[in-house]
């Protein structure tokens, strides 16, 4: 039986329910995927960190409560973080990378990414930043040392739309694709469909913990724009950083324009799209858009996220589902370590 | 560069286009994928038979008239058909069985398969018969000879639902399916909607080929019934055969029916779908079902398929996409190719 040494860095949601995870499901995961993991190392700016190359006890993990320095009352713990030493030193075969996005340089999360994979040691990550901007050499760089970068939970949490594109649509040619790809905003406009204005919609939202305090990265569409970038520079072979798509957010919708829409069988969406023109180059953008009643991804309601890839062989295929959750998002770092076992198995490293 | 010789079984639409495919694409496939295709055989009921173990002119091929004993006309071409010779002296790695479902025994289309696989040479089938009533041993007998058996295109075509329950949700627990996975009986309901009853709409459906000229086992829910056996065998660990799964199709769904499921905000739908109970064992069927508007399968119009898969860990997964077509069924082949390919360079046979 296969046994992965994981570092988690970052343990937010995320990798508190990958945590949860492996305390629950280990036994179930030798059987059915081949492997278990075995936590080494957790680093939090919050909660602080530990380190225990003989492996952390899962369960006392997830149960650590959210309180500055937490971690200084397990057995090895201490109260500040030690992202570096986590990642060099707790002999982890994995990191599980989950900390904040930085949408202008993706700091210190790509830092962390390339101590890992410097060593050899496997990355999977959540987060979009070192995805959207750093993508081409993380990989350049994982490809040298033998490891591996995955990022399945940069977009749509869990929902496996990178590895389906990847690796389901090889030779189906990839011509463009079209998503609703942020939960936040597609609540909202949802919203707007009961009767409320965008003001009041946002409010329900942060209400119901599907907006932040700060809703402006998810309404104005920068959190789409980066995973435009990502989806584009995967499959549709773009070199795009975020400031080449263009971007418009949901906030200047009314009521009225709602209204409208529904009286003539339509619905407003927030659209992150990229398409290979003719003479190679790719146009992408993030805009609200009006889509037909008929449209795949009209239907998509509430917090559910949907991505739509056209191909020349296959048509087009559309995949919905969960865009966010910790449960959801954890499941994407499971499955990341599922294909680099495949992997692994595959080339014999 | 890996070059896999292959043999065709049936030279209908699906495998005429695999030839099409073969003709237009090779090279790109020998950069993008790994490997180019070389058809050495062909054999088909109405179109007689054919084999060049050096390699036949795909673009010939595709090109052949749809008349009786047509392979005559081609140099070392025969007006009958030899499926066993096509299958045991063309020197193939790969062939690709496309011959028509008998939903009874699978047959003839199961023993060549097995002729296949007892010789080690793998198999890629778009054909529902072989896999909803003999995938078990099938499987079993390509793993003895070390050859592959694999079946994408059994169910929704080349979208690719039987790999991304396999491969990409592997780990998030499948607890249940429901789809829409017959595209005939869908566009009927999709025509009905429109105000036709369903004697016209089927009329119509046949006008538009997306009806055979006996629709019984498109709108009766046969052919549904296959492919919820398929899919339950595969992904809940079921043992079904056809009679396990209780079948009623939408002959007997009224224009009034319809009319009263649009007033309330709803659709009629023909739903396959399998769950497994508490006790371990499987509930199967076939039946149309009244989806409420924000159900993700209530959107499906038309002769589109989908399939939402319901898992522990990351909440339901829905898939839409091409049902049917021949060059969407004969990606579903290229598609198995691909997956056997990546597994012959993992275990280097």
């Amino acid at each position: 039986m296969t046994e992965y040494k994981i570092a988690l860095l970052g343990f937010g949601g995320v990798n508190r329910a990958l945590a949860q995870l492996i305390a629950d499901k280990n036994e179930r995961w030798a059987y059915e995927l081949g492997f278990t993991l075995k936590i080494v190392g957790v680093s939090d700016l919050y909660l602080g960190s530990i380190i225990n190359k003989n492996g952390l006890n899962a369960k006392e993990l997830a149960a650590v409560p959210a309180t500055q320095g937490a971690f200084r009352t397990l057995p090895t713990g201490s109260a500040e973080p030690a992202n570096e030493t986590v990642i060099r030193f707790s002999d982890a075969d994995l990191v599980a990378e989950a900390t904040f996005t930085n949408p202008v340089d993706g700091e210190p999360a790509t830092t962390f990414c390339r101590w890992a994979l410097e060593k050899g040691i496997s990355v999977v990550t959540t987060n979009k930043g070192p995805v959207a901007l750093h993508a081409e050499s993380l990989k350049k760089l994982a490809e040298r040392t033998g490891a591996h970068f995955e990022f399945e939970g940069s977009v749509m949490s869990g929902t496996p739309v990178i590895r389906l594109a990847q690796e389901l649509l090889a030779g189906a040619e990839i011509t463009e694709f079209k998503g609703i790809l942020n939960g936040t905003s597609n609540f909202v406009l949802s919203s707007m469909e009961t009767g409320l204005d965008f003001a009041d919609a946002v409010a329900k939202a942060q209400e119901l913990g599907y907006a932040e305090a700060d809703p402006t990265a998810d309404v104005e569409g920068h959190d789409v724009r980066l995973k435009v970038v990502i989806l584009a520079n995967e499959f549709l072979g773009a070199k795009l950083t975020p400031s080449d798509v263009s971007c418009k957010g949901i906030s200047q919708i009314t009521a009225d324009d709602i209204a409208e829409a529904t009286k003539s069988k339509a619905r407003w969406k927030l659209i992150g799209s990229a398409k290979k023109l003719q003479d190679g180059s790719i146009s992408a953008s993030v805009s609200p858009q009006l889509l037909p009643q008929d449209d795949a991804l009209a239907g998509v309601s509430g917090a559910t996220n949907a991505i739509t890839f056209s191909t020349n062989i296959l048509g087009p295929v559309t995949v919905s589902g969960a865009g966010a959750g910790r449960y959801e998002t954890a499941f994407a770092l499971l499955s990341d370590i599922v294909s680099i076992h495949k992997k692994k198995i595959k080339t014999g490293k």
